[in-house]
């Protein structure tokens, strides 16, 4: 019922990061594709195939210094429903290995159906009797854009089975400000969504100060970060756009707090392609996502306020 | 690249509506279900075995009167990945029928996620030296929170492939007017969001003057409707809120241009669950789902100028 079972394994791991896992099937080695390949033809379940063993490598070797995932779910819907799978199987996995999974899904519905979706990442699905778990993530990232009906199916959710949300507040892209920036009265609607953050978490607030429900606010606007950090006090922030969307460590240093919480920074790509930044052999890559794990932690450790 | 082959449907047809499939497993009548779980078990297997004769059943009986479907793609993911095998085996069969199929996903992201979701749901996707399709549908619907970024890979696809896509603009819910009405100067943001469809889709103008960019507006709010039909003269609005969440017929009037084209309105529960509410035999569901899809097409044709 709020971000505590996050914030303890960052505690935990010295580490405000999470690897977002978005494997197009271009990122995993020539080696494993043509095994995949050569097993299942080029089709669908060969690229899945090849996805799956690739993440689970990565995980193999992350698990012990980060502590989250955050699988992007168009990159396995791109696959089909045999992407989709690896995508349950990708979360169950990390989870095995003690990880906190975040799914970025972005979802938004309305009532039944935002319950349905809640349900799909969350929650647990009847299935005549009894019940199944879907997909079964910690944290879902959502869009706000339809207002509290959107939002309230899944607080109940969090609340019951201690999960949490990201909403979209100030995302990291160039041309976010084309709505999100236009002032409502004086206030931007990024700002105005963030108080909506506020609102929709008051009543789930964990030890830290944190909710259940946090904000998505790219790195790539150091300003609005400072300044949403002040505005939020109850909402944690899932920071995307630092290294591959061009966001320093020092620009993040106002998504914290001062105890140096409040804050967790993405990285997808320059985790899962370390190996062809790096330039070493490809079967190198899962030894060169970890070394790419420590710099990115030492490089925002080294931001924040302890 | 324009909704046209939708348009050429509704009036082939005569019918400006959707059936939105939205199956939840309590909606399949009991003997169909009893079927499935003998067969799987009770669990998600069983329940996504269900919900695929169910609407392969309702299909066979309203392709031949209703121009497309709209399965929303919460109630697949609620059953996992065999959920969303039995999305990818509706589209298929539905398209098989010569319905337009729109899936209702909301997607939102931006940049390369943006492209695989684009990917996933209208493109083909690249394995190996070949391509595949994903989920193949005609048309998505989106949200545009995150600005153009969000919008200009699924452009891209809807003029090389000839699909569609439908931004929220102004929810049926509710709640909607949180953030949908607030005023940006004098202008709503409903309005601001209707302004950037008719942006977007200008390089894209069918026949029938309608682009491939689409908005959804709700049924609940007539006075939006018609004020949004004269401010959005190039997008087709496809509209939610019809018979279960509440709106009528009459209010439907502003939707419609003076050919009568320009809109389709959506119901999913009332034609899903009609074998219920008229309290028939459970095994005449599809047969009452037939006489639902009459009496509303019918019903809006009556508030049609002609």
């Amino acid at each position: 019922m709020s971000f505590d079972r996050l914030i303890k394994k960052i505690i935990e791991k010295k580490n405000p990061t999470v690897v977002g896992l978005d494997p197009l099937v271009d990122y995993v080695p020539e080696y494993i594709r043509n095994e995949s390949f050569s097993r299942y033809g080029e089709t669908l379940e060969g690229a899945a195939d090849a996805i799956l063993r690739f993440n689970k490598a990565i995980i193999d070797e992350i698990y012990d210094l980060v502590p989250a995932i955050k699988p992007q779910a168009a990159y396995y819907e791109m696959y089909g429903w045999r992407g989709v799978k690896v995508l349950e199987e990708t979360i169950r996995y990390a989870q095995e290995k003690g990880m906190f999974v975040m799914t970025d899904g972005k979802r938004n519905d309305i009532g039944a159906t935002m319950t349905a979706y809640a349900t799909a990442h969350l929650g647990e699905t009847a299935v005549g009797s009894g019940v199944a778990e879907a997909f079964g993530a910690d944290a879902l990232t959502v869009n706000g854009y339809l207002g509290t009906d959107g939002i309230a199916p899944l607080l109940e959710i969090c609340g019951k089975k201690d999960k949490g949300i990201f909403v979209l507040v100030k995302t990291s892209n160039k041309s976010s400000g084309e709505l999100q920036d236009q002032k409502i009265g004086d206030t931007p609607v990024y700002a105005v969504m963030g108080d909506m953050c506020e609102k929709w978490g008051s009543e789930q607030i964990g030890e830290y100060g944190y909710s259940s429900v946090g904000a998505v606010v790219g790195a790539t606007y150091p300003e609005q970060l400072t300044e949403l950090r002040q505005r939020l006090p109850h909402t944690f922030f899932l920071v995307p756009g630092y290294g591959a969307q061009g966001g320093g460590a020092e620009g993040l240093k106002g998504a914290f707090d001062k105890n140096g919480l409040g804050a967790i920074v993405n990285s997808s790509r320059a985790v899962m392609c370390a190996y062809k930044k790096e330039g070493c052999d490809e079967k190198e890559f899962a030894k060169a996502a970890r070394r790419e794990v420590i710099r990115m932690r030492d490089d925002i450790n080294s931001v924040i306020n302890k």
